[in-house]
C-alpha cells in the first residue's frame, strides 16, 4: 500500500482535468469594496476590483456592520468559548435568533456555523427522526443538501430542475403513507433563475410532503425586507423549513433555518453538527444582527443591485457576448470548457486587474463551465463598461465565439 | 402521516430521559473574563462566574487579539465574502496555515470553518480517496469523527478507549492489503485523560496504517510552543495528519489540519465541506493569528492553567468531592445521574452565581453524567475555594455520596 502514489495520483487527475484549484490571494479594502489587493504572482499587494464576490450588498463593510462587531468585540471579547449548550449560548445569539424568526415569519430560528452545516445538519437529522422519509430533490440543489440527504440515509429522489411535472410524477408513484420532504432552492446560484415555490407548494399540499427552501442567495436582497424569495411571492408560510445564510448579502459568517418551534427544537437537540460544534463568535453574530436589521429597513441596496445586474447584462448581450438568461442579481458567461475559462480569468487578473473566479465542475456540470459575476451597489456603470471592454478583447484575442449583439 | 405528533414525541422523549437541553443564555465581560452576565428567568443581566469555558486560556480577552481583530474589521471588513476559491482566500487565511503548519512541524495546513466540519471533511474524504480503507476508531471518539468516519462510507473497527492491545488484535485480523488509518484523540475532553501517541505511532508503523490526531483539547496549551501534546511528546513528525481547533485554547473560532503537503492538497481539491462554505471571516483569522503567534511565544498562560488545575483538584479531593482522574487541564466532577448533575448546575447558577454546565448523553455515556470545570489563567485560587465551598454545601443538601477526603 503506497499511500504517497494515491493521493499525488488523485491531484493529477485535476491537474489532467485542467480543473486544479489556485487560490487567488487578496484582502479586500473595507470603505472602497469592490476596490482590493491581490497578494499572487506578483512584488507585494498590486489592485485590483472584485466581480465573484458573494457579499452581494456590500454589507460587509458597511458602518453600522463594522461598529456593531467593534462594540461586541470589546463588550464580550473574540470567541463564544463553547457549544450553545455548554457556555457559548450568548445573548447576541438569543437575538439575532428572534431577528430571523421575525424576518421569515416563523415560530423560531436556529444559527450553525455555516450555511453548509445548516443544510447537512438539518436534512440529515429531519431524516433520522422521520423513519422511512423519502426525499425529493432539485436535481441542481447545492452540494451541502446532497450531503445532508446522503447523511440522512433516507431514500432520495431526485426531480428535473424546476419540473412540476416530474415532482409529481416521483410524488404519485411513491407510497402514500411515507413521510415525504422536498427539498429545492429559491434562486439557484450558478444560472440565476429561481424555482416555483407557490407551485411546488401546492404539490407537497396535494402529496401530505415537507417542504425545504435553501434561500441562501436571495435573503436579504428579495422581498420587501430581505426575507428572500418566499417574501417576495408571500409563500414564506407554507414552506416548512427556510434555510439561510449570513455569510453572503447579510456579509459576515453562518447560516441558520427558520421554522416552527417544534422543528427548531428537534434540530436543536438532535443534530450532531449543531451540537457538538463551538457556535458562532458573538463578535460575527453582533454583525449580522446589524447586517439584519438594516436590511429589513433599507430598500436603497437592493435597487443599486438589481440596476447594476440589469445593467451588465445589458451591456454584455449589446457586445455580444455569451450572457446566460439570469432572472436574478446573477451573470453567468456561458465559456463552456474549463481551460479556456481559467484562460479568461487569468488574463482579466495580470493585465486589467479584474478578478473573476472560473466556475468548473464539480461546482457546475462539466461542459458548462462559465465565469460568474455578481455586481452589486458599489459597482459603477464606469467599472461594468470597463469590464465589458476587457471581456471582449480577450473574446477577439482567443477567437471565442461571439452572439448576434441583442 | 401526523408530522407534529412525530416532531413533538422525539421532544417528549428528552424530557423524560431528563436530558432536555436548555441554553444558558449569557455574555461573558471582556477583560474580566471568567466574569459574566446571564439573562435567563430574571430581571436584567445577572453577574454570574463562568467555570465550563473552553476558552481554556481566556485568549479571547487577550490583547494583542482583540488588537488584531479590531485592525482586520477596518483594513478588510466583516465577512470574506466567498469560498476560499471564490473570492474568500484573503490573506490571512494564507499567513495563518502557514504559521499552523509550522506549529505542527507539517509541510502545509488548512482551515475549515469549524473543527467539527474540519474532522468531518477530512475523514469522510481520505476514505472516499483510499478506496477500501479500514478506519480503526478509539470508542470514545468525538462526534464529529464518528460522523466522518461514517460519511467516509469506510469499514469502520472500533477499539477500546486508549487499548493498545486491543488496536493491534484489529489491525493483525485486518487485510494486510488494505489501506488503513487509526483515528484518535490526544486529549479526550470529557475525562480528561492522554491517549498514548508514540506506541500508537509504533503499531501504525508496524501495520503501514495512516495516523489521524485530533489536538482540539491539547493545540496551545501543551508543549513548548503550544503544538499540543505531540509536540510535547515530539511525536508530530510520526502522526500523518494532525487536526485542531481555534475556538478553544486559540479563543477564536474555526479547526484546521496540519500534514504533507500533497494530503492538504487533496483534501483541498476534494472535502465538499472544505470547498462549498463560505471561508472563515478574516476578522477571526486575523485573531487566531495574533492567538498563535503569542502562545508559541508564552508559557505563562500554560503554567497558569495547570496550577489552577492542580489546585482546584486537590481542594476537591480533600473535601471528598468525587473527581474524577484527570491528569490534564479538565476538572470532571461525577455525578453518574443526569436529573442530579442539571439540579446541581441550576442551585449552583441560580443561588452562588456559578455556571457549570450539566454534561449529559449523547456528549458523555449515560450512567456517567457529570459536572466539567474548566479552570484557567483568570480563576483565582480564592474563586476556586469558593466554588468548592459551594459544591459541599450542595452535596450535603442533596445527600450526594462523598468519597474519603484524599
Amino acid at each position: 500500500m503506497n499511500y504517497q502514489h494515491i493521493f499525488t495520483q488523485a491531484i493529477e487527475r485535476l491537474h489532467g482535468e485542467g480543473r486544479y484549484r489556485v487560490f487567488i490571494d487578496i484582502l479586500r479594502n473595507k470603505g472602497a469594496f469592490p476596490n482590493a489587493r491581490c497578494f499572487a504572482h506578483h512584488n507585494g499587494p498590486k489592485p485590483i476590483t472584485v466581480w465573484c464576490s458573494n457579499d452581494y450588498l456590500a454589507m460587509g463593510q458597511h458602518p453600522s456592520v463594522i461598529a456593531a462587531m467593534e462594540e461586541a468585540l470589546h463588550d464580550v471579547g473574540a470567541g463564544s468559548g463553547g457549544t450553545r449548550n455548554i457556555g457559548g449560548n450568548t445573548h447576541y445569539h438569543v437575538d439575532l435568533e428572534a431577528e430571523l424568526a421575525d424576518l421569515h415569519g416563523k415560530e423560531g430560528a436556529l444559527l450553525f456555523t455555516s450555511g453548509y452545516v445548516s443544510n447537512e445538519a438539518t436534512l440529515g437529522t429531519l431524516g433520522k427522526i422521520l423513519p422511512g422519509c423519502i426525499i425529493f430533490s432539485d436535481e441542481l440543489n447545492h452540494a451541502s443538501m446532497i450531503a445532508g440527504i446522503r447523511n440522512s440515509g433516507c431514500e432520495k429522489r431526485v426531480f428535473r430542475h424546476n419540473d412540476l411535472a416530474h415532482l409529481r410524477e416521483l410524488l404519485a408513484a411513491a407510497d402514500p403513507d411515507a413521510p415525504k420532504l422536498i427539498a429545492f432552492e429559491s434562486v439557484y446560484s450558478m444560472d440565476g433563475d429561481i424555482a416555483p415555490i407557490a407551485a411546488i407548494c401546492d404539490i407537497a399540499d396535494e402529496y401530505n410532503a415537507l417542504t425545504y427552501c435553501d434561500e441562501v442567495h436571495a435573503v436579504g436582497m428579495y422581498g420587501p425586507r430581505g426575507g428572500g424569495i418566499t417574501e417576495r411571492d408571500e409563500v414564506a408560510h407554507r414552506v416548512t423549513i427556510l434555510e439561510g445564510t449570513l455569510g453572503k448579502a447579510f456579509g459576515v459568517m453562518g447560516g441558520y433555518i427558520a421554522a416552527d418551534q417544534v422543528i427548531i427544537d428537534v434540530i436543536r437537540s438532535y443534530a450532531p453538527g449543531f451540537i457538538f460544534t463551538t457556535s458562532l463568535s458573538p463578535v460575527l453574530v453582533a454583525g449580522v444582527l446589524a447586517a439584519v436589521r438594516h436590511l429589513k429597513g433599507s430598500q436603497i441596496e437592493r435597487d443599486q443591485q438589481q440596476a447594476a445586474a440589469a445593467f451588465l447584462k445589458a451591456e454584455m448581450a449589446a457586445n455580444g457576448l455569451p450572457v446566460m438568461p439570469s432572472v436574478t442579481h446573477i451573470v453567468p458567461l456561458m465559456v463552456g470548457d474549463p481551460v479556456k475559462a481559467k484562460r479568461i480569468s487569468d488574463i482579466l487578473l495580470a493585465e486589467y486587474g479584474i478578478y473573476v473566479q472560473p466556475i468548473n465542475f464539480p461546482t457546475v456540470p462539466r461542459g458548462t463551465e462559465r465565469l460568474r459575476f455578481t455586481p452589486g451597489p458599489s459597482h459603477s456603470e464606469e467599472m461594468m463598461r470597463e469590464l465589458v471592454v476587457a471581456l471582449v478583447e480577450i473574446w477577439d484575442r482567443l477567437e471565442l465565439e461571439f452572439r448576434e449583439a441583442a
